[in-house]
């Protein structure tokens, strides 16, 4: 039995496409209201890639309703509520249950398992992260949810990482995509969201707020000075990884595996991209390409960097200037070594627990 | 006699002006090609705003030349070679001759008269610097310019200070609007291009680069976001300066005693100025507004941010993004407080300096 926690964009299309391929769902959401209609008509509309209805076995605002006896908890939420929604876990979870992020951002899964270890938590449980959603999917309705592309390939790591085939193999009946990686810090680091979402946004500033996002993002917003703005933050990205012992791929060269987009610069590689083509921008400045892709994937990341002697100088300079722009420091409120419990730890001693977890 | 140094947008239009008007003027420039044309009809014809021929007493190519007998030179050269120019007159210039830089930039009287020290200079020269360029003006043709406006105030302020209200009396024969400021910090200071230009270009980088620049730079390139960062620079440039001992305006309070354009915040105040609209973004990157502006107005503002303890987070962010961008060290290729020869000084001995020039 799957618990998807969550009744956003995101977990409303999973829940109803598993619940269509015959698992046993339950769906939780903090706020009862959102998902009212779903509670009434027993389920979800699915629309788009994938036609028909997801019957829901329970929906509840209650997390001991939803956990009691789940096998795995889906958490669909976005990066800034993966501790809360550990705070509320903490007390129900239980031996050999399974948690997996959808995604987890840049350290979601260490967050949550700090989280459950401040809450007193003793139960033997495997976290997991992955490195990005199954779906591009939106709700369409009150009970509706409309799917426009399943991925091909989900890599995902659980802390043990030990246990990550584990997890994927119960994960495989429904979504053989997810694939073992070796550890969490390679879904934290082999997030690429993390480098195009903020920086193009910014960059683009002014024409999202006056055109309401009304123009391709990654098409027409990225120009060659853009890209040389990716690729600063790539090398720096790959450059922490690499000081922690990880070793992960450029933007370029996972385009050209991902989408078979290939170009001399990386601007041409993304102009290539046939994928990119018809997504918009988003229509205000409020999104999540910043309040969770700064505070949480790119915060973390110059934080880790800056733990191993590097000064991720380009990070730095997008976490800044979302700051100037949104003044809000994303600084104090992202994802930071000391928010994770993991100051003044060697890298060896931050890949441990990233693989095998806190001490306890 | 005037001599007009530099045959760009600027010069030629002044030349031309100056000539107009009835003083004597020679027009030097670097490379004899460009001026080719204007020495072969022996003057520059006039459009736009004010028409006409300006009849030039000589054209040339060889400082010496220029500078003989001229009571005053007018530098109109990017403030990128301000530096060089001022290795090209020290040879040349004579007691009592004074040098105004159209416009300075921030410290560009300081770094013309570092440069005159460096090369020996021993005239008794007085060094001014202008706070806008007087005209918005193109070169429209091989001897042929056009001015498009003629500003109605423009600071001026000479090093030694005391030597600046005859430095405007000898402009205002012909100009009448160049007003004594009390001191280069304040020209240097009151540069609001700085904070303008290159924050805006940054934030339109795709659009700039996809659309050739074929938007409305100051309307449908500054958006609420984009003037959050504006405000950000504008605070720590008057910071900066008031350290130094220096009141500047604001931006806001500046559009509205420029232009009356006023408004309840910045971003309206900006929508609401007329002056802005139909001025276009630069077609390319490749601009005055990150090249000039950068090093020779953000970077010694940040420098003389950090020798009175203030580390200006915004300035250094759009510098920074700039480098990205870029793909440049604008911070070694910028005017410091080191590269002026004013490592280590106090506050008040920068101020002395601005006020009374470099102790001999």
């Amino acid at each position: 039995m799957i618990a998807v926690l969550g009744a956003g964009h995101a977990g409303r299309a999973l829940a109803a496409d598993l619940a269509r391929r015959g698992a046993e769902v339950r769906l939780w959401n903090r706020t009862p209201d959102h998902v009212a209609e779903i509670a009434a008509v027993g389920g979800i509309k699915l629309e788009g890639e994938v036609g028909g209805f997801g019957r829901l076995d329970l929906v509840t605002s209650v997390m001991g309703e939803a956990l009691d006896g789940a096998d795995i908890a889906m958490v669909c939420v976005p990066a800034c509520a993966h501790r809360d929604v550990a705070a509320t876990c903490a007390p129900h979870l239980a031996d050999g249950q399974s948690v997996v992020l959808n995604p987890g951002r840049t350290f979601g899964a260490l967050e949550f398992l700090h989280e459950l270890s401040l809450r007193g938590c003793e139960a033997d449980v495997t976290v997991a992260e992955a490195a990005t959603f199954i779906f591009a999917s939106r709700t369409s309705g009150p009970a509706q949810s409309r799917i426009m592309r399943i991925k091909h390939a989900v890599p995902i790591a659980a802390v043990p990482n030990e246990r990550t085939p584990a997890v994927a193999a119960a994960l495989a009946p429904w979504y053989p995509q997810f694939t073992a990686a070796p550890s969490t810090l390679d879904t934290s680091f082999g997030n690429v969201g993390a480098v195009v979402h903020p920086a193009i946004t910014l960059l683009n500033t002014a024409r999202i707020e006056n055109t309401q996002g009304r123009f391709d993002f990654y098409i027409d917003g990225v120009s060659p000075g853009v890209a040389n703005l990716l690729e600063a933050v790539d090398r720096e990205r790959i450059a922490v990884a690499s000081l922690l012992g990880v070793s992960v791929r450029s933007i370029k060269e996972w385009l050209e595996s991902a989408y078979r987009a290939i170009g001399a610069s990386l601007h041409e590689a993304i102009q290539a991209n046939e994928g990119y083509r018809g997504i918009l921008a988003p229509p205000s400045l409020d999104n999540r390409y910043i309040f969770e892709d700064v505070p949480f994937s790119l915060v973390p990341m110059a934080s880790a960097g800056a733990s191993v002697g590097l000064q991720p100088r380009a990070i730095e300079a997008v976490v800044d200037l979302a700051g100037l722009v949104y003044d809000t420091n994303f600084w104090a409120r992202g994802r930071t070594l000391a928010s994770l419990g993991l100051a003044g730890l060697s890298p060896g001693e931050i890949q441990r627990v990233a693989a095998e977890g806190f001490p306890r």
